[in-house]
């Protein structure tokens, strides 16, 4: 062998991407949101793509850490992790994050963020010099392609009059009928099998009916709903008893791990969550208090795709389900999820993306979602390439902005509708 | 890339290896013990090696799994662990294994067990067909050397009396002065730092006055004992109470998680084991109930390197501890071991170890203990070579057994010394 697998350029590539205007217990999408984009280039100018939150405080990590890579080897995933990024703790521990969406927030879990992006750009580098799909080099696929389930919203049929964006296409939907029309649309488009509703934005009653509308429109299908922690128990309780016989699972109802442990223990209802359990410190007292019955991982912030192996195998040993969370991504985290979940033996729920609401992505060709799935081929690493003009036109757009969205604020968006407007006191309802 | 990575063969080849008369608490070891040699070849001519055990009940799970492994790839291990091998889980459950010392029988251990030396086998071809060592295709090492303790035994000078058996220059260890004259030698040897003793041989305090001398004769060194689980619960905490100050850990004290939890929530020493968690499925009713700190993995039942990582992972996410268990084992298996155990973040224990006492290999060249350390290279895959002739000398001798040495059995060793030696009812003291 002959190859030179050392690392001799790191590219960091900050982008901001056209986002709808998606409602959440949080507020609202952005116009734009920041992703970064990971360039790990080798000796033998191989290039393996990695891709992660793009936020600041992100990019300020991502940067250093970018300089210190070269001379590794890509294959030398596991020393990612022992590297010390300098996490200024008292700067994220116990806050939330921009979108309050992903659990509480802690050095680890940043830390874990950005290295992620790292250890997919290296695996894809590994196998693109090895001619091997990144799923070999995790063991291999158990299965040729990945279920998703369709992500519903509530959402608006455009950004605020006068805010520039891109031209969306999906309409409204704020309500149980606007709901189904989405679900339809995103069934014939790409041939979902299953649905999640992100809720937490409408007063439960309204979100049971959808619930209930989805089930009547799609009956037999697995339905879920996510309302990001916006329930109390009480709240929790009662919908899972009204929505018991047509949900997959209830996801993240309530906040914390008490509140989740509360509400498993008053339901059959399956609970699932990526905001209780996000991180391997989070997992012990969940498990120990049967809060969740699903993890839905994260392969940006449970550290890259070996450690989402790891991930699925506690909870295989624990009796809790696994599955993929997802927030706005493009196409190479996409495949990155995909070769993971190709490999996780006891994958029984679809995994969720917010891909197809993603009009803009970096790749010359996009992922195709057909039958709800993902084929998944033996293209040599994560099998996607980069479309540079593509990358450099975003780009340009983060360079240029100065519309505030460099940092992902759902709240700052809501209020450019509603001025007064301020994130809820959890548990809202 | 042109490589072709399609298993087009499989060989099995059972031994029989010289064992020396170390006591446990089921007996004695036999002269000879069997062991079960596995070479997977790829249409390319490279021949990856694994290593397990080699009683009856495994083989007649290998042979059939060896023929069904053609046209597969050696890159797919994750699919290994999808071969229904049938077992039948009648013949094994809940039954006490050959020696009695590896926990509880299970259809899922035994199959582990078979399919751990084609996961490392299949390993060892892709690390010598991509031109990387196995470390690298498990995410990397995290340490360029392995510790391990040195494995101290109860031991007769020789097998008994006109029983055929290899030259043993070890004499006698049956005292404190002959147990801490072992560990000097073992310690000039191999330069260990750390000394286990397989208790459970003569009564507590014998083997607490042993451990005594010990750390008399090695001050500061870590130092743990090892009965099997031939304590009760009082004789456990007793031993704990007395040797407290000096112990690392104490190993599998008493039998079942029930025991250990009631040994560990009344004492502060730490506990191993490699008996009361030795499957998936044992590890959550141990962990929450606090029984075990500090888990040996043996990736023989355990399933190979990628489980042991696995289990590493799990490990780490409920603050258990993590180190490496051993049985009678050659340089294949020992070199599996070091690779897997140099990819481990959080190995703080010496691992274990009988590679000493077994005087033949199949290797072309030994593996090396310096300083109680085997260096991890980069030579491909395992980077050990194997000695086609030893392997079909140690073949013959199994093809030609009439010893009953096929199968494990350290009882009816002893029996040939004490005719109506029984296996002790637990706990023994």
């Amino acid at each position: 062998m002959t190859r030179d697998l050392t690392i001799t350029e790191v590219r960091l590539t900050p982008i901001l991407v056209a986002d709808p205007p998606l409602l959440n217990t949080q507020g609202v999408h952005q116009p734009y949101t920041p992703r970064l984009i990971v360039e790990v280039v080798t000796a033998d100018g191989i290039t393996g793509l990695g891709e992660t939150y793009g936020d600041t405080k992100y990019l300020e990590l991502a940067r250093p850490l970018a300089g210190r890579l070269t001379g590794r080897s890509v294959m030398d995933v596991n020393g990612l992790f022992g590297i010390d990024l300098a996490v200024d703790a008292s700067r994220v521990e116990g806050q939330a994050d921009a979108g309050g969406l992903r659990g509480v927030q802690s050095a680890d879990k940043l830390r874990l963020s950005v290295l992620s992006a790292f250890e997919v750009a290296c695996l894809d580098a590994q196998g693109r010099a090895l001619g091997l799909p990144v799923h070999a080099l995790l063991g291999g696929r158990v299965r040729d392609a990945v279920e998703y389930s369709a992500y519903l919203f509530y959402k608006w049929a455009a950004h605020p009059a006068g805010v520039p964006a891109e031209p969306d296409e999906w309409g409204p939907a704020l309500d149980p009928a606007g709901v189904v029309a989405q679900a339809r649309r995103l069934r014939e488009l790409h041939g979902f099998g299953s649905f999640k509703l992100k809720g937490g934005v409408l007063p439960p009653e309204e979100e049971t009916a959808a619930v209930r509308a989805l089930a009547e429109a799609f009956p037999g299908r697995p339905l879920r709903l996510d309302p990001n922690g916006a329930w109390s128990v009480a709240t929790s309780l009662k919908v899972a008893a009204e929505l018991g016989d047509v949900l997959e699972y209830l996801e993240d109802p309530t906040l914390g791990t008490p509140g989740m442990a509360a509400v498993a223990a008053g339901t059959d209802v399956p609970l699932a969550t990526n905001m209780c359990v996000t991180t391997f410190g989070e997992i012990r007292e969940a498990f120990e208090r049967h809060a969740v019955q699903v993890v839905l991982s994260d392969h940006h912030y449970w550290g890259g795709l070996r450690n989402t192996q790891h991930l699925a195998a506690i909870c295989a040993a624990f009796g809790v389900g696994v599955s993929m969370h997802s927030n706005t991504h493009l196409g190479i985290s996409l495949a990155a999820m995909t070769q993971v979940a190709s490999t996780v033996p006891g994958l029984h729920h679809a995994c969720d993306s917010h891909y197809p609401w993603q009009s803009e992505d970096v790749l010359t060709e996009r992922l195709v979602l057909e039958g709800g799935r993902i084929a998944v081929g033996d293209a040599p690493g994560l099998g996607v390439e980069l479309d540079r003009d593509e990358l450099a036109r975003l780009h340009r757009r983060w360079a240029a902005d100065d519309g505030g969205y460099r940092d992902r604020d759902d709240a700052a968006a809501m209020r450019v509708a509603e001025p007064h407007w301020r994130p809820p006191v959890m548990p809202r309802w």
